[in-house]
Parts: C-alpha cells; sequence; structure tokens
C-alpha cells in the first residue's frame, strides 16, 4: 500500500485533541467502546423483536425501537454519570445536560430508526465526543453485525466480521465512477432534492437506505459520497470523527462547518467533495 | 405465541416435496448448508477489498465483485459435481447444466452486486432446489453478518448473530401500516414503476437497497410486502422458497406463478397480497 494511514485530516482537531493528555485520550476511547456496549446490551433483546412477540402479552401500543433507543441512552448516560460526570451531554432522546469539561458526549442511540422497524442491519449507534468547535472523536457501532467503527485522536479502525482493519478513505476518482449513498431518495426539501439529483445524476451508482452506516462505508474506502439533508447535530458528530480520522472530510453543502447538522456532505478525499459541491451549487 | 409455524404454505409444494424420501430430504437440507459454506469461503476474502487492495500489485481491470461471483458459482458447482452429479444445475454465472433426477439446483453467487460493490451488507447467495414445477427448498445467506435463513421441506429457520429462530411470516394489518421493501426507487419499466408507486404511496413505509435480503425479513417477519421488476429466475427460487416456508406467498403482479421471474411480489399473508395486487392492477 503506498497511502499512508491517514490520521485526522482536520489540523484543527488534531490541534485540540492534542490538548487533551494521552492517558486521558487513551481513557476516552476506551470509555467509548464501554459506551457502546452498553448500548448494544440495550438494544439487541429488541432488535427484530416485533415479529417474534407480535402475538403475547405485551401492550398493544409497544414499540420496540422506542423502547430500545430509550434504554440504550440511559445505560450510556449511567456509565457517563459514573465515569465523566464532569462532561456535558447531548442525547437524542433525553436532550442536553450540562458540563464544566468543555467536553460533550453527542449520543443517538439508534440512528435509522426506520431501518430498525424494517430489520435491516444499516442503523446504528453514534457516540460522538465534541468540543466547542466540534467533533474530536467518534464510534459509529452496529450491534446486530457486531461492527463498530471508531475514529478520532489519531485513530481510525473498524473491528467486526473480518477482524480489526484500519479505516482509510478512497483515493480520488472522477464523479462518474463514484459510488453515493444516502438515506432516503426524497432528499430534504425540493430544492435540496434537485441539487442532490444534480449530483446523483452524475455519479455511477446511488444507492439508498444507509442512514449512519453510509458515513461509516467512505470511512471504510467503499464510497466516494454520502449526501443528506435535515440532519441534527447528533446524527452528524460521530460521523464527522469517523470520516475524517480515516482521511475524509464532512461539510454542509456551501463547505463550511457540518456538526451542526442540516445539509451534510462526507467525501472520501478534497478532490470528490470540490466535484459534488459544484453540482450541488450549479 | 397463538400462530403456530407454519409449513410450506404452497400445498402444492409440500406434496411435491413429500415425493423425496425424508432421508434424501434431510441430506439436500445439509447439502444447501455445505454450498452455502462453499460460497462464504470464496466471497468473504474479496468483500470489501478494494478499498484495502485498490493500491497493491492487482491489475487496475480486476472487479472484486465478479472475481467473487464467478469463483462462488464454481466451488458450489464443485460440490454439486461430487454430491449431487444427477442434478441439474441453473446458475448466475456459468449458466444451465442437465441432469436427470428431476431437480434443479438454482445458484445466485451474489445476489445484490451493487450492494456488494458499496460494501453494504444486504447482498446474498442465493441456493434454490427446484423440480419442474418450483422452488421446493431455499437458502438467502448474508455471509458477512453470518447469517442464514432456510426454508422449505417443512423447515423455515435463521441462524446468525441472534441464535437460531423459526422465521415466521407477519400476521394480517391494513397496507396503510405496512413496510415495503425494494431494491431501487426506479422500479422496472415507467409503467411498473407508476404501479409500484400506487402501492408505496399507500403503505406506512417503503425502503429501498435491500436486494434478496428484503425476501428473508418477509420470512422473518420484520417486513410485510417486497415488490420488484424485472427479476431473473436464479434471482426468485430461493426466496420463494424461504418465504412460502414461513408462511407467506410470492406471485408475479398477476397473482400467478413468480419462479421465472419478471415482476415478483412476496407477501406475508394472503390479505396484504390482495391489497397490494389490486393497486398494482388498478
Amino acid at each position: 500500500m503506498t497511502r499512508p494511514l491517514a490520521p485526522l485530516s482536520d489540523p484543527d482537531a488534531l490541534r485540540r485533541a492534542a490538548q487533551i493528555p494521552p492517558a486521558e485520550r487513551a481513557a476516552l476511547i476506551a470509555l467509548a467502546h464501554e459506551l457502546a456496549e452498553a448500548a448494544r446490551a440495550a438494544i439487541l433483546p429488541l432488535f427484530r423483536s416485533e415479529g417474534l412477540f407480535a402475538d403475547n402479552k405485551r401492550p398493544a401500543d409497544f414499540d420496540p425501537v422506542t423502547e430500545a433507543d430509550r434504554a440504550a441512552e440511559r445505560a450510556m448516560r449511567a456509565v457517563l454519570a459514573r465515569a465523566r460526570p464532569q462532561d456535558a451531554i447531548l442525547g437524542e432522546e433525553y436532550g442536553p445536560q450540562a458540563g464544566d469539561s468543555g467536553l460533550t458526549w453527542v449520543l443517538d442511540p439508534i440512528d435509522g430508526t426506520r431501518s430498525f422497524i424494517s430489520g435491516t442491519p444499516t442503523w446504528g449507534v453514534l457516540i460522538g465526543l465534541s468540543d466547542a468547535d466540534g467533533p474530536l472523536l467518534g464510534v459509529i457501532d452496529q450491534p446486530y453485525i457486531g461492527e463498530r467503527f471508531l475514529g478520532g485522536f489519531g485513530e481510525a479502525c473498524v473491528t467486526g466480521p473480518l477482524g480489526p482493519r484500519p479505516l482509510r478513505t478512497r483515493a480520488p476518482r472522477p464523479l462518474a465512477q463514484a459510488l453515493i449513498l444516502s438515506t432516503f431518495p426524497e432528499v430534504g426539501t425540493p430544492a435540496e432534492g434537485a441539487a442532490f439529483r444534480r449530483v446523483s445524476q452524475a455519479a455511477r451508482l446511488t444507492r439508498y437506505g444507509t442512514d449512519c452506516y453510509g458515513y461509516a462505508l467512505v470511512a471504510a474506502g467503499q464510497v466516494d459520497l454520502v449526501i443528506e439533508a435535515g440532519l441534527q447535530p447528533y446524527d452528524v458528530a460521530a460521523p464527522i470523527a469517523v470520516v475524517e480520522a480515516a482521511g475524509g472530510l464532512v461539510t454542509d453543502w456551501q463547505g463550511g462547518p457540518a456538526h451542526q447538522g442540516g445539509q451534510v456532505i462526507a467525501a472520501a478525499n478534497p478532490e470528490i467533495h470540490a466535484e459534488a459541491l459544484a453540482l450541488l451549487n450549479a
């Protein structure tokens, strides 16, 4: 392999991460794994449970995904309350909690609830760690497959069915040869959808239904672009850290910071990012 | 659970399967597993290999999915040549091979090549066993997840990350509450696409990108419908057997046999099948 494994591609994020002592960075990575394990344990018993339990004595309005979502966030918050009470938390289900360390855990216990309720294995647990300027560390975990993508603090790796592997985004190729992932064919507003289709129609292939898993596949060097709109901050913190740690970049559709959500483009490299951005804004 | 696990819902298929002696049926099920294992071993080293190997010494025109497709079909044909030389074979990659047993193995080593090249885990190995009237036994195998859906000869089960579980399709619910899966938003011809959208727009949720995995999720009771067009015989033999063994039904869009491919609808139960068929033909 001629291309070295990239550290965090964003030099600013790397500089900010360096302000945390090495031992604390290692502890934060270990804690991110512990959070992912806690979420897995809460969610997996409820995945695909509808078919198995539809006829039993559960109440008629039992909603497995809502139950799993909340149970996983409670489990992660319990771990944080013990290990890092000084950190702030922003969670999809239970909102913001203040802290005084300057660090915030950004949690989406089940990103891709529509994937979850369909039984498809492309939903994920998102665990991000951000400072005031954006994400520093992220985990995209797929509990059913047993697959975990982690990026940040100079690390970028996936563990799963094929063992541990480094994450590294794709080398540049023309948009006409590129693969794009998005969650729905109907991307955002009508104007956003039209902008998306300008890029999609110029690419080799567009596939749908991937939710957070798409960002993991950018980081893993499998696809070139993820383009989405209407995202929340907890949808993007972990994906930004994972993709950028693997050598890619994530911005809004104007090329600015994406960690507040909204319009997001994740790209394998600056070349394909520029080509897609030009069409999004054509 | 009040609803018993259904055997093959098609009484005709069950009658035809009963003409095979029980010991031979058991051997055929064991052989289907052996074929799936052979395919896994051939395919997995090439899944997601592009990112890892893009810069190494492989020739520039190396195509991992074509290579994996062919290697898996060769591996399965080698198993069949030893174990069941009397059976015919219909494979996607190497075409038909005659036999004189009245049984045909219908093989699609990688169904969902676009999923495979994107790195998403919703492609699968399809192994069907048919007589002259249609499928009797089927396997949908997802090697990366390590998940195998098998249906036929009165069996309907999945093995995977959550252990062995019976397969059983969903109880009836109105289309307005139903989940639909399909591979692409652009389903078939313009007329076919319009018919598909009549059903999709009446449903609760439609998701894309699932290929053969969608049929497995019908069998697993996770979704209500898969609707597709333009399929090949090797795309449908195994899915038909798996879905019908779990209590569902698979037909063409007119309600006739689907094992020759073309327009296919897989339904969890006769009620949702009838509701969808009425809209497809409105």
